[in-house]
């Protein structure tokens, strides 16, 4: 995931199919392949990060740490380092990441729910 | 974007958080860069190759061919040939692609409509 800044950001009305719209910078990061899953799994939960990472099954360490790391600064996701000995750090979506996370949630859940359509009507399926 | 199949289609229930299951490679195919951004044009109106990369600014051919034959094996989108002299193709969504459409949709209008908090919220902005 590249990240990329609000450099055009004069562009009115927001539209995600303008090449340089800001809009369009956001959408692929939350549609990323692990900013969707992540803020999927944060919806769900307060997680620390060895948590996070094992109920998105399948990131690297690297992977995560990179893609926290663009959501927080798109301020859908905040990292809370508790003052406390031995040090403890979790992740939480702010209010911006749970209205995002719950139009990524309504995609994921059609998905899952019509994975036997897909099926039958694609060439996917076996 | 690379193409997987159904594999372990036994997977139950769905859920993509999950590594094999076939609801994350959907998932992944309607939320690559170029797949959301089809989808949203295709919502729109039926288009013929040339056009529909027109309206999805910044595609490449190659990437646009590509996506269109994994959402077409997807049952989302329909190629049809008509049978006339010069040969004329266009691709429009399939029912299937309409209602996953729908949900991408409300994502990118959310994010076009919330542009101004995310910029206040985040660091993303200049």
């Amino acid at each position: 995931m590249h990240k990329q800044t609000f450099a055009d950001a004069q562009h009115w009305p927001a539209n995600v199919l303008a090449q340089d719209c800001p809009s369009r910078v956001i959408l692929q990061h939350v549609t990323s392949r692990w900013g969707t899953l992540i803020l999927i799994a944060l919806a769900e939960d307060t997680l620390r990060f060895a948590n996070l990472r094992r109920r998105v099954q399948g990131i690297s360490e690297r992977m995560l740490a990179q893609t926290l790391q663009v959501l927080e600064s798109d301020g859908l996701v905040h990292r809370h380092a508790h003052d406390v000995v031995p040090p403890h750090v979790d992740y939480r979506l702010t209010p911006l990441g749970f209205e995002v996370a719950a139009r990524v949630i309504d995609l994921a859940r059609w998905i899952e729910g019509n994975l036997d359509r897909l099926k039958q009507e694609g060439q996917t399926a076996p």
